[in-house]
């Protein structure tokens, strides 16, 4: 059966902020079948994920990369979804993370109506050769769009970045930046659970009003109306940072650095003010590294995917008695699709940037 | 008894390259005994260490310090040599490690003609009043100024910061900056003990002689006449670095981030290049930290003072049988320790700095 396949494709490399006519939305066509003995899933796609990640594939590197750039205006029809294939080949259309139904199966793990999450394209429906780490979705009374976030991989980093690389413990004081994005939010809430003391920052009052009202933070404040962000560390921590969750770097890693405390943390999940820059930032204080005895732990989320079905049984409860919440910005029509993904380096979105193709 | 007592004083703080002229040496005298009851030692001091952090003592900083800064010109009579009330309270004369021999003792664990090593003062004699971490030297069938650097506080650095922080597997690939100073020279024989692919880099044609001649590395170069540190590493490295002990920072290290393998880890010993600026270099690759999940760790010899037996007792027999060999640097009588002491940072020394006062 062929169908209308509207795609998003990235026209040229960019260099410097991501714009919506760096991109093009183009329509065409797909066979939804998944040949016998192919091994392939045909997929409708529902739900697509924004993330910042997605910005470094946007420009070609003369350094490897832990992702390959795209090809520009290339379509490819075949998507390989396995991470080793799919991370080290080169694609067409923009890919991502997106929360998919399966419209036919060559594959004996998966069959027609099983919603899946995990890699796919920019597009109505992908043909999946190598479904292998897409996942099935066990839970389907939560609302689908959490596996783009809460239930995803921002969510799994989350787990990940805050029990395993963090090593938190009862009563120690957490900074978050970026606190109100996809993994953020769910940080804090992680940090709340264990007993600590919390504070985030994030780029407009509303979204410090989420963070104390929503999401349980202990102190928050607006970076952007931060003149001195080390007299903002010293009020919010006047003994210092235990844990540090790294998602923005740039001058508040700095200040961060001036005010951690003796055998901290900081977990290095992203450095967002970095992804648009051509040469990024320099980082001064990292003296303080030795003087206070801290670890810094650089950390991406394919190296702990066997975490995942812990995560989703440790989290559901928590989803379905309410204690944690989660914070979706969502955005319809995959034509919408390139201005919900450049609205993450501005700051637009609160909380999880979503992108609905369609419901169901 | 009143004896002599030649001092070296800090005259003024500095910022920027230390000079002779920032020091003077003045000649006192000093009571040499141990009041009754006081628990003290009396000290003549034989051997002084010239170890870069004590430049980091000659600035005032408005940040507080993991140690405090001298108070120039100030000569107190009685030192303190607890490590814990030491480094939290400033002293008089310049202080560093040093090997010494008691003269007079009020303290159960110290008789007259004990040698020591520990913290004391820039002079011939020193009064120690809390001489509980000094530590008494079991083995003197070994040239006694190795306990300012193979058996003292270099020597325990190079031995946790190798196996302790870097976690070393055979067969793994490592760098070392300023390889053939006090602890970098151990810690490449380490790695080769250990059966790792070694490479270091100096900053002369004959210590990059040393590396390869006397201390077994692989390959060596000398970063001073590199153009293209990139170009040096991917010519050593074809397939990256799995542990990099950082004696210096500033361009090595950003070179650095971008050769690493994935996994690797960092081991931050010092930042020497950045010890005499005002303003430190920034670091510009850290986003490499994610992309290849490093794991950076600041390390501080204080917190490992317990491995100190276990450390003395593997290495004894490395020493006596010549598979670990230790290169020092010897000048003669304190007037020189000033000169001595600032050749650190325009790598005049080869091998370890030490000073000699006295030789019994």
């Amino acid at each position: 059966m062929e169908v209308r396949n509207k795609k998003v494709l990235l026209k040229h490399y960019i260099t410097g902020f991501p714009k919506e006519s760096d991109m093009e939305v183009v329509t065409g066509t797909i066979t939804l079948n998944a040949p016998e003995g192919s091994k392939a899933v045909a997929v409708k796609n529902l739900y697509l994920s924004c993330d910042p990640y997605i910005r470094n594939r946007m420009t070609k590197h003369d350094e490897p990369s832990y992702v390959p750039y795209f090809i520009p205006g290339e379509v490819l029809s075949l998507l390989n979804s396995s991470f080793f294939t799919l991370f080290t080949s080169s694609l067409g259309t923009l890919t991502g993370f997106a929360v998919s139904k399966v419209v036919d199966s060559d594959h004996p793990d998966f069959k027609v109506g099983d919603f899946v999450w995990g890699m796919t394209g920019w597009e109505e429906y992908s043909i999946i050769t190598s479904p292998e780490t897409l996942i099935k979705i066990k839970y389907t009374d939560v609302p689908l769009s959490y596996y783009t976030g809460l239930l995803g991989m921002p969510g799994l980093t989350a787990y990940v970045g805050f029990y395993e690389i963090s090593k938190p413990k009862k009563g120690e004081h957490v900074f978050i930046s970026a606190a109100s994005g996809a993994v953020g939010q769910l940080v804090g809430q992680f940090a709340k659970l264990t007993g600590c003391y919390l504070v985030g920052c994030a780029g407009s009052d509303d979204k410090v009003k989420l963070l104390k009202d929503k999401f349980g933070f202990d102190d928050a404040f607006n970076y952007k109306k931060c003149d001195d962000l080390d007299a903002a560390f010293k009020r919010c921590f006047p003994n210092g940072i235990d844990i540090y969750f790294e998602n923005v770097r740039g001058a508040m890693l700095d200040a961060v650095l001036l005010n951690m405390r003796v055998h901290g943390r900081i977990a290095v999940c992203g450095m967002i003010s970095q992804y648009n820059l051509e040469k990024p930032e320099g980082v001064h204080n990292l003296m303080f590294m030795i003087m206070k005895r801290l670890i810094m732990e650089g950390f991406m989320i394919f190296d702990h995917y066997h975490l995942y079905p812990q995560f989703v049984e440790s989290i559901m409860p928590h989803i379905k008695d309410g204690t944690i919440n989660y914070v979706e910005d969502v955005v319809e029509g995959l034509e919408n699709a390139p201005k919900a993904l450049i609205g993450l380096f501005t700051g637009r979105n609160v909380g999880k940037q979503v992108v609905v193709i369609s419901r169901g």
